[in-house]
């Protein structure tokens, strides 16, 4: 691909508008959002995304599960260049968790279409829905789901609230069909950029405003139970216990610092641990936890698991603890598509705008949109590395700096 | 003071009939007890026991808590030799935690003076109430306080059941006045001596049916907590994590780990946990649990939260964990009597029963009697070190040697 002559400017001014704007529905504790999907907040953003979406010339449709396209036809015709996130926001969360990557694909569209005019490849701007499964909570990734045709037939029925609603209940109450889901299945993409925010202290570490990300690492989630012999505390000599809080010691210890010592991008979390009979006087029967390994790249990330798997079972044996596993989900890594990497990047080096590669530790609806196109993803700086709260935030201009790297992409994969 | 002749033997049918009858009195789950103190089943069973004292030829009174003694005169006077544990029970427990002791106290008493007539000094049986602190969770050592001048103007009061009934309450529904407590306190007795289960392994490990005990562990309570930073699982590199989970893992292992390379009679359990917020994919804020540590010599139990302290103060600076420790109770450990230790120990020897001398690492009302007389136990071996259930047992064969060193020993005090 040739490099094209590229150049836009960005208001500052007016995206920051269009974040508060859409950030005042659903507005709560200050500076954050309380916006469920299918919920009157998330109906209403959904339709204000509309109607800027057709002010800036695209062609607006709805589909089966509620996402929101808006499409520019091509002048050659083909597969379609889509950029977008999600609306959805964790109870509370931030005004830039998933929105902001809705503004950057809107406002990239725009700026390029009035600019250069009708590409020669179709591009959408897509506002996914229940990405982070706030409300739902086994419906994460509910829209790009439906894109990709994951969502199997009485899904709909089964996926329940915190109250009991099912998610066919609350789409009928927006007036969506649940018996039509399939027809959000799309298969002409030519690709899917999703700008995001970071979550993470990595851009800040570096000093840079954005990043393009390589990959989005494989997330392998596992129940560990370790079943030792309950005793009296004081009565029963250390030398005949077999006292699972003690095992579980050892294993965190060897569990997190093997992911120390790998250093990035290998992650490891040991976040909820259950105790029984948990009392202070009582060496414990049982201890269950959760293990969260990550790693981005399918080798590591097999190796990872491996190594775990070895030291629990040796920690367990030697001990004398009961020990079973249960794998309670496994994203394999995603890896970004190279073409599109080589695209952000080019344009980044382009604009002038330094940025770091790396992968993505957190899950993401580019991770479902990789089952039907090739995806890339621009990671724009967090302060203080934070998300998932009111406090999460992203300056202006890193801001900027992020859409002119996506507009950037989008101009070399669709003009 | 010169070995007696002494001899007595007891009819292990005779002593079953009397664990039998009593564990009939608020039997539950088939081989246990739920006797909680004031209860109608303890009740009961106090009645029944001041019967047997009766027919032993004690004169048998109710103190002001409800504790309950059966008194043999002396006739030389002076202070009172007394033997006796208490007959509350966990909910379940088993028919020997406390009950043992008081039934041997009454046999060995009984026995005796049928053999070798009034003694010198006076001997008292004593069943003691609420030792577990079963019903009252904050009343545990309740009779045994009562008599040592340890409970205060209006902690009657205070103390609450688990649906907001003080003991007070309890106390007048069985026809005590709490504002008598202060008359339960005695301060004309000799000696305490209390024979237990052993609720440890210890005399099953090294084979042998009674141990005479050389000092009462001391107790240590301390709730650590370990505050970090929230974050998410995926995006923060471990090398910017500050987790207090990992710190905990870190604490526990070196915590637990001393008290294993200390050897016996050392012990250090880490009981119970709480995470917040306690979710799989979190880096978790906070991480709470309790240390206890226990050792019966006080040169070794305060070296001992010496190390623990330096050694959570080190891991938690170096990991940028703000520690914060807090001492929920702390009983000091509580050596044995030496003459009341020597009086066991020759009682053993001269009937050949082979006896380990070993430490209590269980809390024991013995504990409390140390404040007002000069005390000493004997365990009987535990099946499986179990107690606080209702499988806990110990044999017949075990108990007659247990009664047989208690009342040797009882001999050579009071005779």
């Amino acid at each position: 691909m040739p490099q094209p002559a590229f150049d836009l400017t960005f208001d500052p001014a007016a995206i920051e508008h269009l974040i508060l704007t859409l950030g005042a529905i659903g507005a709560h504790s200050g500076t954050g959002v309380w916006r469920r999907v299918y919920d009157p907040e998330w109906v209403a953003a959904q339709a204000l995304l509309a109607e800027w979406m057709g002010q800036a010339g695209t062609v607006v449709r709805q589909d089966a599960v509620g996402n929101l396209w808006g499409r520019v036809e091509g002048t050659e015709g083909g597969k379609a260049v889509v950029s977008g996130s999600h609306i959805d926001s964790q109870c509370p969360g931030g005004r830039y968790d998933g929105a902001l990557g809705v503004i950057a694909a809107l406002v990239a569209v725009k700026a390029l279409v009035a600019a250069y005019g009708p590409p020669k490849r179709p591009m959408e701007v897509l506002s996914l829905c229940e990405e982070e499964g706030s409300r739902f909570p086994t419906a994460g990734f509910w829209g790009s789901r439906a894109i990709t045709g994951r969502i199997a037939h009485g899904d709909a029925d089964r996926v329940l609230d915190a109250q009991g609603n099912s998610i066919a209940a609350a789409m009928n109450s927006v007036g969506l069909d649940p018996g039509l889901i399939p027809n959000a299945r799309r298969n002409d993409l030519a690709a899917f950029l999703e700008l995001h925010i970071e979550q993470g202290p990595v851009l800040e570490d570096a000093d840079r405003s954005v990043a393009v990300v390589s990959a989005i690492t494989g997330i392998r989630h596992t129940k560990v139970t370790l079943v030792g012999e309950q005793n009296h505390a004081g009565a029963f000599p250390m030398d005949l216990r077999r006292d699972p809080m003690a095992g579980f010691a050892e294993m965190a210890g060897g569990l997190v610092g093997h992911a120390h010592r790998l250093g990035r991008p290998a992650v490891t979390t040991i976040g909820r641990i259950e105790v029984w009979p948990n009392a202070p006087a009582i060496i414990p029967r049982d201890v269950s936890f959760t293990l969260d390994a990550r790693h981005p790249r399918a080798d590591d990330y097999a190796a990872l698991h491996q190594t775990h798997h070895a030291m629990m079972a040796e920690i367990a044996a030697r001990r004398g603890l009961a020990l079973t596993s249960e794998v309670q989900f496994d994203l394999p890594p995603t890896p970004c598509d190279p073409a599109i990497i080589a695209a952000l990047t080019q344009s980044a080096q382009a604009l002038g705008v330094a940025f770091v590669e790396m992968a993505s530790g957190a899950g993401h609806d580019s991770q479902q949109m990789a089952a039907i196109c090739p995806v890339g993803m621009v990671f724009v700086r967090s302060k203080d590395g934070r998300s998932h709260t009111p406090e999460e935030f992203s300056s202006l201009p890193d801001i900027v700096d992020g859409i002119r790297v996506l507009a950037g992409a989008l101009y070399r994969l669709a003009y």
